[in-house]
């Protein structure tokens, strides 16, 4: 059947070593099952392969993963049932166009998001998700994750940045989701189906996206405080105070004294926790808001604030912040980043809960996350080849303390393969249900990324 | 069978009458049809009764129609099968609750959107949609058609503020589509779907909904042009120079010239078109922002500006917007606004297809429009009674133009039973069959306000 397959793909770059097959079928997360290899990795030219390639497996019940940078931390492109191929969509790597008068781009799934970002803004535009490995992932990936980063409070997630995908179907044939215009209410919205469906209904093969009017300064405030809910409460006031800043993202002693250890900036280490807070908007005025956002803070209980000053000043603070990752890996062989969401009023409770639970199975625990949407990263620090079950035993009791303080299980990583033992208890039993039909009615044979997500 | 219905119903109001039921069986949209009334009309107290109601509805094969206000422009609560029930959701129309800390609400349909709008801006809260009609229409059709208003440009439709509903499925059970956070990426985007579909595969019981940071104060600006492309290369302008207005509406010559004989404001009429454009943001910044603005607009053709200097000033332009649609009424019997949707850079096209159009078939016209998100409202005069075969060609013929420029069927009014028949052209093949797959899947007895959409 394989070989059958290479006929049909004979145009295309397959690979067939295991090693070479090793590399493509796995993610960031933890504990890719060497045992469980795709038969073939097939890098396609152009939608017309992937058409022809999509149809034979869906005729002869081969599971299709299609992959861009696998920088997912769900295990979302790890195979779990043979037959199975990888289609690594690296060639489909082109910006079709940046329209500026439109106010929209059209590019391939595996255009790098932080090159496209760049391209953007070259030209004045900007598309505003920046999930943290924007330098390597890609928009094909992002779309399916529907990713986030930081920025989300201000200016949401991925989703509210695409408004057309062009999908291959299951049986190999196209389907346009909407139309190019942002503002389209033209029958039901597919689009955000197949946003976030982690490659589970169809392989997005081009995709229509969004842009603004990019802001033209930003300006990074961090600030020190003594309690965590000090923190928390400082983010309510500047809500109330009706600023809305870009990030709002916080780092708790853990995560600063590590990052201080191993990455060292001059992060202060003798406080519970500090908020990274980005503002953006008109040159002439942003100093005058820095500046009322920093007495702001004074007033509610921040004992240090750092303004940066001018963009060298920011990247400082965000050179900080994005190597908390790194620093935390050097801490034990593995690190593994969560991703919960609760109510922003329930932030406290969960990180304090975070913490308990952390204890409690001795495993070492960095906190940050993106507070302003309750919205939180544990980075968990531990030796998986020792530690599996003492980390399988930490995620179920995360997950169960998200979902009881009505939170629920990813503001922008995704379900994949790791979290959908818990998918259903997540949803109401008739949105799982109906989420199941619509698997289903869109791919009936059931190649498309299967048991993830379902 | 209807009788069997008064008894499940029998805590609830039910209209039998002629006149009573004549009156819940149409919306604004022209022609409705005197011989195709509802069975009864009810007036359900809660969500069990609706439960109840649907359940043996589906059962007995008997149409449901959702309804709230009525302001749909597309036919959408008109009755096309038999047997067939309105359910009007007066009575749900509950404020559950506002809440400040998490940025959110949690609404009852039938709550009147103007009202909500209000509360939530005494809290120092806002939800920016703002169709014309929200001092009447409710949440449940705005989410139900995705409604926009003049701020989309800046803040987006309905649906980027809609991020959970409870629905009432046709079998009569409950579903909640996501959860209350807003950044939650768990499942399939099940929101997303009942957002916009018309009532044709649920009802929508409750919402919650994203709010956001109040705007600290909002200036609008008017100017006029000789050249309608003058307008649209300002719009070019604004957007180039790195601003983001909430509103940037277009008023052509007839308009203008129609509401300064009918509902006088003191508008300019010796110009080819005037833009109205709503700033906001902060107040001790957005003086500075309108001088730009007024600036740009000067250096690019904008004849005359009037800059109102505060809200009263504000609301004198606004008036004049508002009072369009009336006074394009006075003119003959009936004015038809229809609502279509290009890429911004086939404005000129349109609007010069659309006047073509009118003056070849001898309709009066008078457009306005979103600009900014090339979303044009025509506004056509005519008397449906000897006029009828005229105005459905001109119809025919305007969506036919909008589809030619890359366009699409509705910005913001929805398809109902207006615009079916188009929409097979406007959609791609498969997404049009995958539509059609989705209403089968939810409502297989297709009693969820039958023959709208498909």
């Amino acid at each position: 059947m394989i070989n059958k397959l290479k006929k049909i793909a004979k145009n295309c770059t397959c690979l067939t070593s295991v090693e070479d097959i090793y590399a493509y079928c796995h993610d960031t997360s933890p504990e890719p099952d060497v045992n469980m290899l795709a038969d073939i990795v097939i890098l396609p030219n152009n939608v017309e392969d992937i058409q022809k390639i999509v149809k034979f497996c869906n005729e002869n019940r081969i599971a299709v993963i299609a992959r861009g940078a696998g920088t997912c931390h769900t295990g979302g492109c790890r195979v779990k049932r043979k037959p199975c191929i990888i289609l690594h969509l690296s060639k489909l790597n082109k910006i079709i166009k940046i329209d500026k008068e439109n106010l929209i781009a059209k590019v391939q799934p595996n255009v790098v998001l932080g090159d496209f970002q760049k391209q953007v803004e070259d030209m004045g535009l900007f598309f505003p998700p920046d999930p943290s490995n924007l330098k390597v992932s890609t928009i094909g990936g992002a779309i399916s994750l529907n990713s986030g980063g930081p920025r989300t409070f201000k200016y949401g997630n991925t989703k509210d940045y695409v408004i057309n995908l062009k999908v291959v179907l299951p049986n190999g044939e196209i389907m346009e989701t909407s139309s190019d215009i942002a503002k389209d209410v033209t029958g039901y919205n597919l689009t955000q189906l197949f946003v976030g469906s982690e490659g589970t209904l169809g392989i997005i093969v081009e995709a229509t996206l969004k842009l603004i009017v990019k802001p033209e300064q930003r300006l990074v405030t961090l600030a020190y405080f003594d309690k965590l809910e000090h923190a928390t409460s400082a983010v309510n006031a500047i809500i109330n105070n009706k600023m809305t800043p870009s990030t709002v993202d916080l780092l708790d002693k853990n995560t600063i004294e590590t990052i201080e250890k191993y990455n060292p900036t001059g992060l202060l280490t003798n406080f519970d926790g500090a908020l990274l807070i980005e503002i953006d908007g008109n040159k002439e005025t942003i100093k005058k808001e820095q500046e009322d956002l920093s007495n702001l803070l004074k007033e509610n209980n921040a004992k240090e604030i750092i303004s940066a000053k001018n963009n060298e000043e920011n990247e400082k603070i965000w050179r900080a912040r994005r190597s908390a990752f790194g620093s935390v890996a050097k801490l034990k062989p593995d690190v593994i980043t969560e991703d919960v969401v609760v109510p922003r009023d329930k932030i406290v409770p969960l990180v304090e809960g975070i913490k308990r639970i952390c204890k409690n199975n001795n495993v070492t625990v960095c906190i940050m996350g993106h507070v302003a949407d309750g919205n939180i990263h544990p980075n968990f620090a531990l030796d998986l080849e020792k530690e599996k079950d003492i980390f399988n035993k930490t995620k179920d009791e995360l997950f169960e303390l998200a979902l009881s303080l009505g939170g629920t299980l990813s503001g922008e990583h995704g379900i994949g393969y790791e979290k959908k033992k818990y998918l259903n208890k997540a949803l109401d039993q008739n949105a799982y249900k109906y989420m199941e039909k619509i698997k289903i009615l869109f791919d009936p044979n059931n190649i498309m990324n299967p048991d993830k997500m379902f």
